[in-house]
This record gives C-alpha cells, structure tokens and sequence, in this order.
C-alpha cells in the first residue's frame, strides 16, 4: 500500500446504496471529493470560501478505477495524494480500502485547476503550497 | 460531432447543483448511467431484471472529461457508443452536449463487465449483440 | 383525483433506487423540488436568478405521506397546487402518480417562505401572484 | 433540549449544498435514515438482513420541521427517540442539532412499518423490542 499525505475515515450509509446492494458508482465521486476538500482545509483553503471570493476549484479530468464494490455497514479509508501535473493543473492520487482489512476498493486521479469568475485559469500561492509537495 | 447509436434527451434539475451553481461531478454519472439503462432497455435489456437474476453489470474503469459545466435551466443530450474492449469487457463512449448549441460537456468512456453471483465475469448473448455493433 | 395548477412528468432513473429496488424516501423530495420550480418558471420565477438576488426561497415544513413505492421503468408525474398559509408563508400541495394507471403514490404539503440575506421573510409581488391563486 | 435514546454526529459534506449554498432539504431525510439504521444497527436489527430476508422497513408519513439551514463545514448530531403509532406502525423522532452550540436545526417525525414481500404489515419480536421502549 502506498504512503498518503492525508487520509479520511468512512462508513457506508445505506441511502447510498443502488438496487444491486453495493454503493453506486458515482458516489465514490461524493467521498473522493470530501476527502480533497477536508485535505484542502487541513492545508488552511476554505473550499466554500474561495467559491465566495469566485475561485473556482473544479475537476477537468477523472480516471477512477472500481476494484471491488463496498457494501452496506462497510468501513472505509480514502487516502490522498497530490502532485503538479502542469502549470496550471493539479492532480489529487485518491485510494479507497476497506476497513479492516485494507482491501483495495477503487483507485482514482483527478485532475482540477482554479478558474476565476471569468472562467479563466488562476493560480494562488496558498494552493501552490498545498499542491505541490 | 460524432455520430451516435443511442440518445437520450435531458433537464438540469436544480437540486444537482452544488454551490458553485453548476451541476456537481457526480451527478454526470448519473447522467451516464441512465442514460447506459435506457440503451439497454432499448435493446430489451433491463437492467433491473438483470440484478435479480443475479448478474450483475458493473463498471470497471471510468474516464472522463469535464469540458464545460452545466447551469440551472441548461438542457442537454447524452449521445452514447459502445464497442469491445476484450472478451469480457465492453466499453460505453458517452459524450454530453448542451442544447441546443451542442457545446460539449462532458466526454467520457466507461469500462464494464457483467458479474455472476459470486463475483465471476460471464457473458452473455443479448449482452453480446448489444454490445457489439 | 384532483384538479392541477400544474403537472410534470418523470421517469424513475436506476440509481434513485435503494437496496430495497424501489425509490428511495429522500429522492421524492427531489422530484417536487424539480416540479416546484419548473411550475414557478412558468409564472416567470427564476429559482436561480432569486438565489443570484439574495431571495432565497426556503421549505420550512413538509409533509409527506409514501403511499406506493416507485420501481425501476416506472414512469409518473407530479401534480401541483398552492395555496397562501399565512401573510409569509405559501404552501404547495403536491402528488405524485404512477402512469398510466394514476396509482397514487406520494400526497406532499409543502410550505415555504422567501427569506432575504439577512434571514428575514420577505414578500415580492411577482411570487404573490403565482402562489395566491 | 429533549433527551434521546440515541444520537449520531456528523459532519455537512460539500455535495450537499445546492446552489443557495446549504444542505438542501432532501439531503436531511439521508442523515436521518443513516441516524434510524444505526439505531437499529445499536439494538441488534440489520437493515440489509432485513431486505435481503424479504422484510421492508419503510417509511409511511414524515413530518419535517426545517429551522435553520446548516452550511460547508458545520458539525450537528441527530437525536432519536421512539414511540408506537399503532399496532403495527412505529415513530421516531428525530431532531437534528448544530455542534456545539446545540442550535436546533430541524425536528422531524418519521412514521414507518414493516413489510412482508407481499406487501402486508408484519411485526418481528426484536423489532418492537427496539421500537417500544
């Protein structure tokens, strides 16, 4: 298993469940975002406040990976990662395991950048810093 | 713009918005995914029928590309094209287009499989003909 | 059954299901607040353009009585009504049919209220007259 | 403020917000069935089991009281309490609750019973020990 920067505990609510009995698939895109916005806030970037101040935080690309499924009262972990993945796009490493036995889940690499009110790439130095480790 | 098997026709809801305004990562795969469903019912597949039968289809890997966002008030279409990436997997290519000017919004490939009941990739031959084309 | 102000169709997407294969409990909320607005966007409200203003129109209270679960396939439609609670507060009664059979589904009593950016209950002609009717 | 027989804390994630930037109305009813399973979990009854066994639990009525919006980064608990309706229909109460300062948030109460795969009303010795207390 990889080493994090970050990681977020979960448990499995059944609302998020599909017929099938497993959690449907694009409510790991939910974790994996409450996971980037706990780490931005760890880092000190107020996800809700840059929305305010319209500095849009969004996500350009998603690879995501479904391992196997998780199941009703299943525990879980997200771990994060972050790295540059160009001057102006950061990328966020993101692993789902199963509690307790750190079962691979899905693993997934999203890709955002900042657009400001005008739709236009930006940087800010705080988000430098807690993207580029 | 590409030539598609299948569409589906579509209304931003305003409860998918999240508060940026516009419509949130995850609610485009459930775009996706209905929009998958009804291509299969099309083809007298039902998804539903399927789960209690205990096939499952899942998916495998998702990719995809965030172009532009969807607001309040946008309508817009999924087109949707399917292929075969091996024996036991097919792919959806699924692209969102804003009405009526067509700007994309969104492209994305989704790998799929189809599951038995105790987690082992089957086939099948209605699957089959709907899947390759 | 009753006489609408309003009426709109939908169609149970899968992934508005639960465990259980029919709609789960919270998703009917979604399908009225998608009706609600819809039907205020024919009287000329735009939700999103009074959230833009600082209007915010808010639910303070709802009823909901589950009558008959909605499966996969399932087609339906909300009908609506509204009616003046007090000098601040409107309500909206809503139900939901299955189609074709009109099966009754959901009966909902809804009431709101428009509140400036300070939180406090506001009035503006336009939404007087589409919920004094 | 009222005791309870149980409570859960959570936290607001930022897929909950809607465009007015606060969790929208239906995002409650998910925090509220998470909060009742588990309760139920506490007194020995799986939801899952349940359904799988052809047993539904569902909600017949809910009264939703919305007091105050919670927003991006807010902690709040659930509060439950139980009572019998009526032979074969039981209530909880539910009153959510921001952290820390106790400011109430919404009260709610869910009516609900237990359905056989017929659809018929059932009891279960083990359901009407955790609901009759």
């Amino acid at each position: 298993m990889n080493q994090y920067l970050f990681r977020l505990e979960f448990m499995v609510r059944d609302y998020e469940l599909d017929m099938q009995g497993i959690v449907n698939n694009s409510v790991y895109q939910n974790y994996l975002e409450h996971t980037r916005h706990e780490y931005l806030k760890s880092c000190g970037i107020d996800f809700a406040a840059y929305t305010r101040d319209q500095i849009n935080l969004v996500v350009t690309r998603a690879e995501i990976d479904y391992k196997f499924p998780l199941q009703s009262g299943d525990r879980f972990w997200v771990g994060l990662n972050t790295a540059k993945e160009s001057r102006l796009r950061f990328v966020f490493y993101q692993d789902i395991y199963r509690m307790p036995d750190d079962k691979p889940i899905l693993a997934a690499k999203i890709i955002g950048t900042a657009l400001n009110s005008s739709g236009r790439p930006v940087t800010a130095p705080e988000l430098e810093k807690a993207l580029i480790i």
